[in-house]
């Protein structure tokens, strides 16, 4: 019972995000305050805030936050499906590309590098931010372009219908390869829709201010009834609307460093270790 | 926090669609002047309207709503998923024109500037609006055809197929191009889809008239109870409900020029600059 | 003000269906007399329906009409959907054609004729209704068959398969064209499986039978609190549920020739136009 | 007015799930005569059930007769999908073979047996329930495997590869056929998937179980306010909820005999007819 | 009547997940004795909360249960469907491999030992769980990978395009076999991403905080109105929402041991008895 209840409370403290969201409830409840000490008061007749303020704004406010947290969601989990067709595409060009025997050693390391560096390039793109060295590992495959990953998917073209135009594969081993390639570009084009589109802007100020306004006069409704208890359940409520205002934020543009965002580099990790192994397993046979 | 509140009020002044309803919502407080100024008078026993009035309306009300802002949300969206993909077939046509060997360098410009051409063509047939500088530019491109991007894509086309038939390119490579040529015109029947068929008639009146009705008797059943906070409850609530409908209107026909519309302009920059690296880029390395 | 205010009346007269809907509403307000007369007569005792009969009842109702809605709504748009499919294939189709060389301008034109059939067959059967002209101008092109867009299309495929056996296409372009073709087929059984399946029968029941209990238990209900304002309220409230139920009923089958129903004439309009100007284009280029 | 009415009545009558649902709903509304009886007699203090007792119920009972409800409609439609796609299939195999001039008459008819053969074997197959006579025709043409429709599959594929090896189809003919042959088995293992994995069953016995909870409960609390109106609301509420649980039960498992059920013999017999009409049109032709 | 009462309590016992929560159902009820006694002894106006105290919280507890329960069962479904595409691509290649005149008795056996190995591998990858004897069979095969599944598939890659490479088969049947095995990695893949993505971690925090604030003082809340009735009242309501809570967490990983889990073993069986099936068949038949 007491090992559940700390597992509510921790995160609280790990996770910054949540740490930031209950620091904004608070300054909500501080201001609360000011309510409180007024119904306690002799001017407590101030405040004549009729307690059903809120019946229709919470139908209002109920629409906004579910539409947000669901359209926040699907992007976010669209874009965990592209980077999951990501390490398929990958990986299955690394098992044609060693299949096909008509790749010398060299250019099937060229491949290999060029398959690999596709995820690191699409990572850094999406986040406009990249380490030094990624960069200049990325500029030693293909050099200073404006748009690397289409710059890397265009070598990866190129090698492959230059492969075919001198015979050494045939039409049905192109169509094979190209339909892997052609998933690249798709996924680095998703992948950018998501990064430039956000959700359509009028709503999301809707949700912050129905949120606000929600926020504000909860307080002066509630006192005459709630006395007290007024102060902890306002923090509450604040702490789980802007809880979910805040976590929509951030799931909605989810190629950041939030540590509710994609994880891209265990991605690029997972892709580099099993696209090698293709390799490595193929290396040693032949 | 009044960074945070200005935050909040910032957009009534900054988007023209927010000030739009802000100023409607106001509208409607004018008019909740009439039973509020009859109850502080000699008259208020003539309004006797129920203070339940608003229940099973709501849940009508809300029904209406939602639907209406997930149908006109999940148009819009379509919509820029179609987008998206025009943006992965241009390039996908840019990078495979350039690795095939069979395009002398005129024909190669040629292709360049019909890929570049049919996002430009497609943005002025969905707004049925052109400026004069994009019509020379097209008309130079393919005449003065009807549907001038269903002329681009026949030319594209003709351009891939006479290829063929010349021997330039084989069969495989044709299969390659025309999958991408076919998203073309399919993007174009989606978009145009989205444009010409807007949610069944029925409900969009539906969803007007019982925020008509809702707002018309809401401040005459609030004022017994809440006295002259029915003033600011009426607006904030036709706010928030005038709002939905609004945006709703506007993201449905997601090609215009409202602020929440899809930015079509820059699309077509993203499309002409990335095309053009590709064409670039294949133009040094030969 | 007033123009929004008659923008939302004049649906009332011109629409149909909300004619319709609207007349049904008076009804209800009719047989809501009933309770009001008794309330006021000497036997208002005699009614004592508890107040609160509709809390339950209204979350099953909700349940059932978003279920209706959503369910009604998504098939018309399904449709719409393959309609639109339909656009893109007999454009594509259009464009193959004239592309290919293997064909003789009088196959050409049976070709086109064929393509343009193809959707003015499709809408005759999916209403089971065909003016004489149409009827007279299809069987002038595939003679009496049963299934007439299927005979279409197996002329069409037939035209193609005998052009790839005499050796005027060859596999590349056959498959190029069974991948359009193969669409038509697709299409017809999409618009068949929708016209044939409404949704689960027993749903639809319980929808008609909770909006039939809770608008003939409402004015019972309500008259103690409401008195003469029971009227209103449940006209309005009539109004409400019977439109969403008709329009759901209306919506469900999208093929025929209610208000809110697909536009089949102007669709199979667009596509003769735009296959048309596609074969007329060629002509003048050959 | 009086046929409206009717019209709800009568369905109580002619379907039998909903005959089912009224004769338990009548059999809480005798449970309810229990709580009824004690606020009558001197008993009257021994119930003291809070009349609240239902609100936070409600939320739990809506989410999941909503999310019951869902899942079991989308199952439905799924399987009513699928059987739609295997119209298309079968209809477009049929176009298909009878275009390819490469099949003897013999093989023809027996490609055509096989063809309609396929629905009629999935649909034993989904039932585990056969006739005689079907069985008969079945084992007349494939023998007597363990899974039927897998072996008409086998024997359409070894048919079409048959004819690829002897020269009398080419391997883009055989491409198009195969691309048909593989969604035979496809649908046949989607449907199987609906078949055998129910919703998750936590769900389903939390449906039940708060039904059943509901509904004991609902009488004992009512019963102070309702007074003698307990009895046909207790019926009605049971009617409903009992409904939308037994119906989805039905809807969930669509395969069976059930009147909400999909029709299969209608849908088999729809394949046969316009299989059938293909291969004569053909045969004529020929 | 008993029967169906028996049919709702017994779970209670046969259920290991249901067992659990009823547990902690009954927990929250031991910890809801305190505020009872409270009330019942001198200290009664010690507990204040307002009675209201659940409204808001039930609006944001309504919309993450909602949420939380939709996508568990989501991925949940999207697992099945996964897995009911792996016995689809398994059927389809034992179809497609007998079919084919290319292979050897001895390579079509080790082929279809690769293909019945590769859910079984899969099944070991996603538990990171394997008995000795099925490591044993799968290490024979493929020696000792780091990723088994992949291994597998680069087998059967290599087996295949060897025969292309032989002249075996030829490339239209390289491309039927191909479109098979793409589908073996992609389905690998998209389980790895349910598997290693679980929902935003948040979003769970969150669920889980409101479900402890919303139980922990529903008693405390309840009461004054509820006395006694606050006992059952809080069991009930605890043991669904814990459930609703439990069930989530279950359904989300379902590739586990828990009884609302995939049952991964007899899939694998089915797919390994109809392979086997289509092989023997093939065998007996040359």
């Amino acid at each position: 019972m007491i090992a559940m209840f700390l597992g509510l409370i921790r995160p609280l403290a790990t996770s910054k995000t949540l740490t930031y969201v209950a620091g904004l409830a608070l300054l909500v409840g501080a201001y609360s305050l000011l309510p409180i000490w007024l119904e306690y008061s002799v001017f407590h007749d101030v405040n004549d805030t009729p307690s059903q303020f809120h019946g229709v704004l919470s139908l209002v406010l109920g629409l906004l936050l579910v539409f947000r947290t669901n359209t926040a969601y699907s992007r976010w989990w669209e874009a965990r499906i592209l980077w999951g067709s990501l390490v398929n595409a990958c990986r299955n060009l690394g098992l044609k590309l060693t299949s096909i025997d008509g790749l010398s050693p060299e250019s099937a390391t060229r491949a290999m590098d060029l398959i690999v560096a596709f995820p690191v390039a699409l990572r850094c793109h999406l986040r406009s931010d990249c380490d030094d060295e990624t960069r200049d590992r990325l500029q030693s495959l293909v050099g200073k372009p404006n748009h690397i990953p289409q710059a890397i998917a265009a070598e990866l073209y190129a090698m492959v219908w230059d492969a075919k135009r001198s015979g050494r594969i045939d039409g049905d081993e192109l169509r094979v390869l190209d339909s892997e390639l052609l998933r690249l570009m798709d996924i680095c084009g998703g992948c950018e829709r998501i990064l430039k589109t956000r959700i359509v802007k009028s709503y999301r100020i809707f949700a912050r201010q129905c949120v606000g306004i929600f926020l504000g006069s909860l307080p002066w409704a509630l006192v005459h009834d709630f006395k007290i208890w007024t102060l902890p359940f306002t923090i509450i409520t604040a702490y789980f609307m802007l809880g979910l205002e805040t976590v929509a934020e951030h799931v909605e543009t989810p190629f950041g460093y939030d540590e509710d965002d994609l994880d891209l580099e265990s991605l690029c990790g997972t892709i580099d270790a099993t696209v090698r192994e293709t390799f490595d397993r193929h290396a040693l046979a032949t």
